[in-house]
């Protein structure tokens, strides 16, 4: 455990409630360094805590949350974080990762929207929002900025840190640049770095929000209300959201039924909408919301840029400095991060002699499995915790 | 083969050119009748022809073109066909679909903007371009189009009908609305009706062109050279053809490559493109070369609301009506049409005890592979015709 050279403020303590938002503000004298080159002044991380951090500082739990998720993994929607847990049902007293015996901590990453410094904070210099003035980031700067609030919390190592999608990204990342911090990783639906196909959707969700209009060059953020680039957003998330599920479940949910009012004309109207349709402008509806757009875009960048080879000789190499326990969880139906990835992390971390353990996940459901599937995802989850649980407890 | 009660315009001659675009115009007197209940006046539609229709009229194969291709199955590029033929390979003397002993006929769909009656042609009322002004017209709109054309050339009866994805939608139709007009079909990469998720794709597509602020609801036929709707346009061709290929293809072919001038920084710049976005953006750039976004609007449309059962009470008592033989062809990495699609079009067939051969061509090369894998699509095509050959010559 590394002597702070800088005020913990806001970190937890014990005694603060669970489940309910915090904050910590990095030192202004210093600059947050990025893997971009530039620094950031005055970086906020918001994160919540479950659970209690035993006296000895051993049973602390991380989780990371995906694109459009925050630090809000478990509870019910309220202010600060406006959708219920990510992983409710996952996270609580008695469930798979129980609070009662983990210190569960999750933070809203940087970059987000939810609390944390992001494209729509304000810039130091003049107190407007960043806009297009905020770095692009990555996954490791991420990473880097949880690591700051684990020396906050002063967590010498964490028992486990656990994600999906791009949560699992952060969490292969601090398997590797932080290996003597991390007792066991949990990847879940992710990879070792962003393929052709992955960047392709990412590229079609940044040029929709281009066009938008009203995007602005991401200078949007003296609209009125209901006036900011919703659409582009929106149209992202269609992109998004079909990727995130399947053609199967796709078809049982929705076939090719028309919206009642366009079921009249047999749908032959350019405009009208087919159910699947409407499903995607709602889940785009309820996005823009509660997101930001350019966090949207700074976010899925870092996917995009998401390498763990990058700068590191290579693939394995990388790889190789992930010594500690692992147990990777794919997802059949995942037409996103298919599950030879998740295979492919698996293998490499055999082929050195590195404990893994792979489970897949057998749902029609696609990646968002990991967010449905709450019992095939927890089983292994819980198990491989209790496992560990005589190493480092 | 019926009357003509209206003149055959424009009609095939013998002795006309292989391979030149020609056009037939339906009379002016009476409307074509839509299935979304409207009429079309003064519709043209544009074809080519490779080879002579023999004496007995009994040597003519209809080809179907997908989403964005037109007449052009076979040539260079040249006036009128701004791109070399889509099945260049397939159809010539000697070839799959043998021009010495086919008359080979393919036309530009209704709707479309190389020659046939599209949103770009002038509207009979004002001369102007329809634009918004256009109906939505269906799979079956289209191939009662080329029933005209039909008629018009004296072709009592195709020996086949063959074409892949849309076209293997308006071969499906062609078996089903005109049984006593076909001898055979042949689908290729094709199903029975549009999914929710196909359907999505294209929603996509959609929402992205109408977010354009240049698509101006249609109306941007007097825009200048360059000021059209192209960057909506390129976002939907984004979409269509990410889904067109693999994630394996594009893995191989593009990995994590960066563009030179963005490797400097790692492309670490919000902008900076991946090679797979700069293949993206040459595929955008060069569909805007050559198609009018409306008639990609339109032709979408017509594919989202492709579904063989629609009206005619089932699914199974539509295919009832397919007695010719078929030869199904799907393709194994085909994510945007997979194969159980085709192998339901064939086991619906079988059950029925209609004539059936399913081929599944091996290619990693996704939906595109019938574009691609000349020669595991043409070697069945040229068995089957063959095979067919004494029943109708």
């Amino acid at each position: 455990m590394p002597q702070l050279d800088y005020p913990a403020t806001g970190a937890w303590q014990s005694g603060m409630p669970s489940g309910s938002r915090k904050f910590i503000h990095f030192p202004s004298d210093r600059g947050f360094a990025l893997d971009g080159g530039s620094y950031l002044r005055d970086v906020t991380l918001a994160y919540e805590t479950w659970g209690t951090l035993n006296a000895e500082r051993t049973n602390a739990v991380l989780l990371c949350h995906a694109w459009t998720g925050d630090s809000h993994a478990a509870g019910p929607a309220e202010e600060g974080h406006p959708t219920p847990g990510w992983w409710e049902g996952i996270v609580g007293p008695g469930l798979a990762i129980d609070t009662n015996e983990w210190f569960v901590v999750c933070t809203n990453v940087l970059g987000g929207c939810q609390g944390s410094t992001g494209p729509a904070s304000p810039h130091p210099d003049d107190g407007k929002p960043y806009g297009s003035r905020f770095p692009v980031i990555t996954v490791r700067d991420m990473v880097r900025a949880q690591l700051r609030l684990t020396d906050m919390l002063g967590i010498p190592k964490w028992h486990a840190v656990i994600g999906g999608s791009m949560g699992g990204m952060q969490v292969l990342e601090w398997g590797i640049t932080f290996p003597e911090r991390v007792n066991a990783i949990v990847p879940v639906a992710t990879c070792v770095y962003a393929t052709a196909q992955q960047i392709a959707w990412g590229a079609i969700g940044r040029r929709a929000i281009k066009l938008d209009p009203k995007w602005r060059g991401g200078e949007y953020y003296d609209a009125e209300p209901g006036d900011g680039p919703w659409q582009g957003l929106a149209i992202a998330r269609m992109v998004s959201q079909v990727t995130f599920r399947s053609d199967n479940v796709f078809t049982e949910r929705f076939g090719r039924e028309l919206m009642d009012s366009d079921a009249d004309r047999n749908g032959l109207g350019l405009w009208d909408r087919f159910v699947v349709e409407s499903y995607l402008d709602h889940h785009g509806d309820r996005l823009i919301r509660r997101f930001d757009t350019n966090s949207y875009l700074i976010i899925g960048k870092a996917m995009d840029l998401h390498d763990v080879g990058r700068g590191r000789v290579s693939l394995e190499r990388a790889m190789a400095r992930i010594t500690m326990p692992s147990l990777t969880i794919g997802i059949s139906s995942d037409i996103l991060y298919p599950t030879y990835q998740q295979k492919q992390i698996h293998d490499l971390l055999q082929r050195q002699g590195t404990p893994s353990t792979y489970v897949e996940v057998d749902s029609p459901h696609g990646h968002d499995a990991f967010l449905i599937n709450l019992d095939q995802v927890g089983k292994p989850i819980k198990k491989f915790l209790e496992t560990l649980d005589g190493q480092s407890k």
